[in-house]
């Protein structure tokens, strides 16, 4: 490395450390103008100074790096706190200014850039949405590696480096997301670079990595595939320079290692899967600066993590230790006379989208195509009455996902955690692969090295990969079961406020939607029982902003393609989408169930017996395939043995319509759902999930007193479908049982009925208990729809979920 | 080994094989006294074969050496589906008749064991609370080793045989649970003795760890900490005497491995952290079952992951091979006459407690003693009127728990991700230490070898150490941030399923309550913004029975006092306490915080300006300490102003007391509830969290109509206490006005107040954005109490949460 380039990155580094020592204390005089006050300091200090000096040193190194070998880079920050590295880098670089004019190249934008930052109306402390070049919020800890994955699937000529902080490396996600090296394919995938950053400390104590005999790391990087490479340097007061020198020569190192690797992927040379290099970077946290404050160790202990001089406001010895150590970067080197960064600074930056903070990856719906979509209805269920066939839903989706993955061999990914063939999405194998680079035998089925499939018993990594993919303007789905996907409830979370937030900030273009599709569900467990069912991600979901997440429930083959479809074209949503994987009557024709699904409620008018013009005597609605069956096999029942009752059978797939007009974009008007529901006839809700949701949805509703909702509640084990529904009074005769309840008059007039159905209930559990399988009136039970055709089925056979 | 013990060995295995094969498939014939016929096959075959010969297997090694040692040792089966062949053992080493009389030791027993397996009105099928020797439900996966070193600490002579299947080590808890023996002390802790079983396969699909050159998994376990032991066998038709010799002879090496470093930490000379063993296991999936169904590989193969004969019952083909593959086991040679295991077989096993399925510590509750707990009344906070002293919640709170740390110096823990300090629990390192057995620097405070204090960070980790804990008889807390306790919510999920239904086992005895304690909530996050809010733990924890959980909302440093002492003398619950620890008003003094604690909720009557026989005009209620306080400054601003206006101020701090009382036992009957909220008034409701939980926990009540809720709606960045709860509408302002428009006429005749406040607001919101702190009249607000006492405070100074 020449003198030249050693001065750049040490003045690169100088500059983004004073600027982010700048972001977190300053109020005014940004450039130290003048001796440092009271007033120019913030009067709430709020951030975080301990990861930063490290993040800024790893981006200096990449933009000398990237400025000579021309390699596209994104950068993700994996340590929490390191807001303001990234944004100081940003600014140095230019791209904070061309996204921010108002921010500009002077000292008036310096100071701007300082107040804004932790203050109200400003931007937040961490790398979030507002971040130039972030793809990752820096809030919940240990989805660095995972996020980097994703980014590179299908992006050839990428290189991710991404920082691991040693805090969240002890996080589990992160621990397993080493493993990602298995999933990668060297030639048709970009490049992940992890820099395990050891600063030594969290919160308030050492961390494990760094206090681990370097034997033992290096043992562990093996492990886990990599080969490491260590840089460690600036303790004891080592001269910068130094630690510069040693940098830049193994990132040298590394990123030829990386070249040769990637050249014999492209020659066929490739020998197995490649040990790829890692860097451990060793470097005090806090690292420049003041050693000690009031007397107590700061750099170099976690004393620095947040901001070491809590009182540089209120006491003068603080502020003085302050200037001091601000002016330690001699910011009259860095900046020329307006407050602009010198040459000797920003000649270290790649140019245009070589920038890290402008690489449009990490601005992901700017590279975003729509997917090529086969039309749905080609895959349709042929319904000539409504449950008059019979289909797998998910093994009809995967008919139509499996053309999806052929039509978009680049840019459409299915994830999941060994679980795409037991949720029977199986034809994606006919046509792609599950991508694996670890040994495969001759036994083995469907692995290669690339495919569409992605599969590693982790839901962390899954959700991680797909984040990371549709960021980075891709497209995709994740699917698994529904008890299991609250695995990755915090991940939820952190990527709805990121998609919240992302729709304020101008340049940030939209993204396709995050998918799930959660099958195995709550009631058809039989295999896995009470551990397997919890139907509560839906209540989860609900609680984030109503702009970014949508909740379908279809309930037949035809309503899922229709539903999966739309989903797919989506973007800046959540799609949560519950669907059965076990043979049950298909309901609608297709052309039907787009109308229901662009609806996404209504009157299943084959179904009631009301009469034209006049109101129900009681409605039956339902969300979900199970609650559907029931509900339908209970309006069956009421036909036959109370021909004068009007029943009215409302279908809800799109669960958001049951919220106020006011409270969601789906939400329905007042005067619409009370012609669907009634003002004031009694509501029996058979609700795929727990039933107080339903409660909770329509509590402003007119006829909310009359609703009684029917779901899970906690009742199950290793039992027969229509044990689980009894288990939970879901089942069709104690919905018969909640009609002659609840519509006046009725209890007194049909008690040999209610007798009936209450003896049904007795009988079908006595049945089950001695002969280990559902009665065969209920297992074979026949839809006879309103027009005579009939359909027979086992609607509960078939077994359940498969899961280790 | 001799080979008496050999065949012991053998025997036991084949025994356990044979029960295990039989409790999947057989309703009858259990001996196979007769050739089998369709009657005999359960209807629905539900189960999983793959991991069950492995653990079976393990289990019958660990026999021979426990009665050769005597060491106490606990069997935790990591892989989810082992659930049949834990019963086997169980059955075979006699612990379950014992438990179970009625599953006799003869061939009705064998029957009656077999039928009730994944059977309607039987057993679950995994290692589930049903099963003896069990603290780990087979479910969801990943937690072995978190539950396994939970149980080690503070049990120095337990020994804690862990099987993680090599599925679950894919997940992200296990990855880094193997960190663990860096927090156990070799002298006062037990052992933990993980056996890595790579059987090879997941449900369709190969799995990583068996994947990788054994060099990579060596190097893999050796960065762990651990010295690998590798024992490999039964492919391509190996003899399995050939495999128990090589199992034997290891397992005794691995075992005087252990003794050598427990001897060396008993006599002083241990040096350093040891590299305690670990077993690799490398045996096939579904080892011993046939090797080809219908011409596809079925041993050593993922397709023997559950039901390898599908069509036992409807095809002669399937019976055939099932009664030959049952029949290979010998099962003549195993049962006498009777149906009793003959002398060969069970002599194997150790006596009494020493049996797995038997060990004390696998029933905690039986081990379970109270706590010695201090009188927190010493504790409290002096309080001369209402809010007349400041105290930080969790600060006081410290103080008691470290004398509680102090007087259980062997069977309490707190857990947290390393936030102990910044959540102010910072006394109890005044009289112990955390836990931590990596390097040690001079600069580093309270870490020891031995310490009450467990910090990870790795939310999976502290909920998994503290639940192995409690399940063994111990108490504890975990204490982390309210937003990221979301990581562990499905975890929660199989806790709270766990104690659900070890309630209704009459052999399992109680066990400690599962403490939280949520601080850094959703309204303190000034450092950490958006990412860090979310109160909706408590939505996703009210969806389990009510009769384990148990949410509290403790609003100052008295009423979390006298909350945690009943939680921590508590059994058989998940309690959630959410707290804050910023400096705030003292409201109640300790007798008024006992008795309001008591009842759960009631009548701020020193806040409120009711007179007595008449109704409020208005009722404020409040849950959470930042509403409380805003709801107090809303009644003295309406006190000053509408000197006539009857307001009623409620607190409710067990929030499960606004539920009907027929759906959680602490419920409110509908007749206290009135004479509470009234049946026909306003009732303004200011809720920490999700507002709509308080409708949904009040939906049945007579005045639902008239209730409005403010809480958090997903609104906040990194900004200044007070913008917060504007930013939210959670305001005394915007109280106030809540107000004025809801009681009939006051909106008019107060036009020129309501203007006030709405001027307020805006006030407020400019100068926090001018001049980045709260506005002072707001910031050093002064609370007048009824009697004229006031108290001076800046309740939102200080500053929020320190997260990476």
């Amino acid at each position: 490395m020449t003198d030249e380039s050693l001065d750049r990155i040490d003045a690169w580094w100088r500059a983004a450390n004073y600027l982010s020592v700048g972001q977190i204390y300053l109020l005014d005089d940004p450039l130290l103008r003048r001796p440092l006050t009271r007033d120019d300091i913030k009067p709430r200090l709020l951030g975080h100074w301990g990861t930063t000096p490290g993040l800024n040193l790893i981006y200096a190194h990449l933009n000398r790096a990237i400025a000579e070998r021309g390699i596209s880079t994104l950068y993700v920050t994996g340590p929490g706190h390191g807001g303001p590295g990234m944004v100081a880098n940003a600014y140095l670089d230019g791209t904070y200014t061309e996204l921010h004019p108002s921010i500009g190249r002077d000292e008036d934008g310096i100071r701007a850039l300082f107040r804004q930052f932790s203050f109200p109306g400003g931007i937040p402390s961490h790398a979030s949405p507002e971040t130039p070049g972030s793809i990752h919020e820096g809030g919940e800890l240990g989805y660095a590696l995972s996020h980097a994955y994703g980014a590179a699937f299908d992006n050839p000529d990428l290189l991710v480096a991404a920082v691991v902080g040693d805090g969240e490396a002890e996080t589990g996600p992160l621990a397993t997301s080493w493993h990602s090296n298995k999933f990668i394919d060297p030639l048709a995938d970009g490049v992940v670079l992890p820099i395990l950053h050891l600063n030594g400390y969290k919160i308030a104590n050492p961390t494990v990595l760094a206090r681990i005999p370097e034997h033992e790391l290096m043992d562990l990087m093996r492990g886990y595939g990599h080969t490491p490479y260590l840089i460690s340097g600036g303790f004891d007061g080592e001269d910068p320079a130094d630690v510069h020198r040693r940098f830049a020569a193994t990132l040298d190192d590394v990123l030829d290692h990386i070249s040769r690797i990637k050249a014999a992927a492209r020659a066929g040379t490739l020998d197995g899967r490649p040990a790829w290099p890692m860097i451990v970077l060793r470097t005090p946290k806090g690292w420049t600066c003041p050693a000690f404050i009031d007397g107590l160790p700061a750099e170099n202990n976690w004393r620095s993590h947040q901001v070491p001089l809590a009182s540089a406001r209120d006491t003068p010895e603080h502020l003085a230790v302050l200037e001091g150590w601000l002016r330690s970067y001699r910011p009259e080197e860095l900046f020329d006379a307006t407050g602009a960064p010198v040459d000797r600074v920003t000649a270290l930056a790649p140019g245009g989208d070589l920038r890290m903070s402008a690489n449009p990856v990490a601005n992901g719906g700017v590279l975003r195509r729509d997917l090529v979509l086969p039309d749905f209805r080609d895959f349709a269920v042929d319904v000539p009455a409504p449950g008059a066939t019979i289909a797998e839903p998910t093994r009809v989706l995967g008919n139509w996902l499996a053309q999806v993955a052929e039509d978009n061999p680049h840019t459409f990914r299915i994830f999941g955690p060994d679980e795409t063939a037991s949720n029977r999405l199986g034809a994606v194998l006919d046509v792609t692969d599950k991508q694996w680079n670890a040994e495969v035998l001759p036994t083995d089925e469907h692995l290669a090295r690339s495919g569409r499939v992605m599969e590693m018993l982790s839901e962390h990594q899954c959700q991680g990969w797909l984040e990371g993919y549709l960021l980075t303007g891709r497209h995709g789905l994740f699917n698994t079961y529904e008890a299991f996907v609250h695995i990755v409830d915090s991940m939820f979370n952190q990527h709805a406020k990121w998609l919240s937030s992302s729709k304020r900030i101008p340049w940030r273009r939209p993204i396709s939607s995050l998918n799930y599709l959660l099958s195995s569900h709550v009631w058809r467990q039989d295999h896995n029982g009470l551990s397997h069912q919890d139907p509560g991600f839906i209540d989860h979901v609900v609680n984030k902003k109503p702009e970014v997440v949508r909740v379908y429930l279809p309930f037949d083959a035809n309503t899922l393609l229709s539903t999966y479809d739309h989903c797919l074209r989506s973007v800046d949503y959540v799609n949560v989408v519950v669907a059965g994987k076990q043979p049950t009557f298909t309901w609608l024709d297709m052309e039907s169930a787009i109308a229901h699904m662009t609806r996404g409620l209504g009157i299943f008018d084959w179904a009631g017996t009301e009469v034209e013009g006049t109101e129900p005597d009681v409605v039956l609605a339902c969300a979900g395939d199970v609650p559907t069956l029931e509900v339908l096999a209970a309006t069956s029942i009421l036909r036959r043995e109370i021909p004068e009752l009007r029943t009215r059978v409302v279908n809800v797939v799109d669960l958001m319509r049951l919220m106020s007009a006011g409270e969601h974009p789906h939400g329905l008007g007042d005067t619409e759902y009370d012609a669907l529901f009634t003002t004031d006839r009694p509501v029996i809700f058979a609700y795929h999930g727990y039933p107080w949701l339903i409660h909770r949805l329509t509590y402003r509703r007119t006829g909310h007193a009359n609703l009684h909702v029917r779901g899970y509640k906690e009742e199950g084990t290793t039992t027969t479908p229509f044990d689980m529904v009894m288990l939970n009074d879901l089942d069709r005769f104690q919905l018969v049982i909640d009609v002659l309840d609840r519509v006046p008059g009725l209890a007194a007039r049909y008690a040999a009925l209610r007798q009936r159905m209450t003896d049904a209930r007795v009988e079908a559990r006595a049945y089950t208990r001695e002969f280990g399988e559902d009665i065969p009136s209920v297992a074979e039970w026949t839809w006879t729809h309103g027009g005579g055709t009939t359909a027979q089925t086992a609607a509960t056979g078939g077994t359940g979920g498969d899961n280790e």
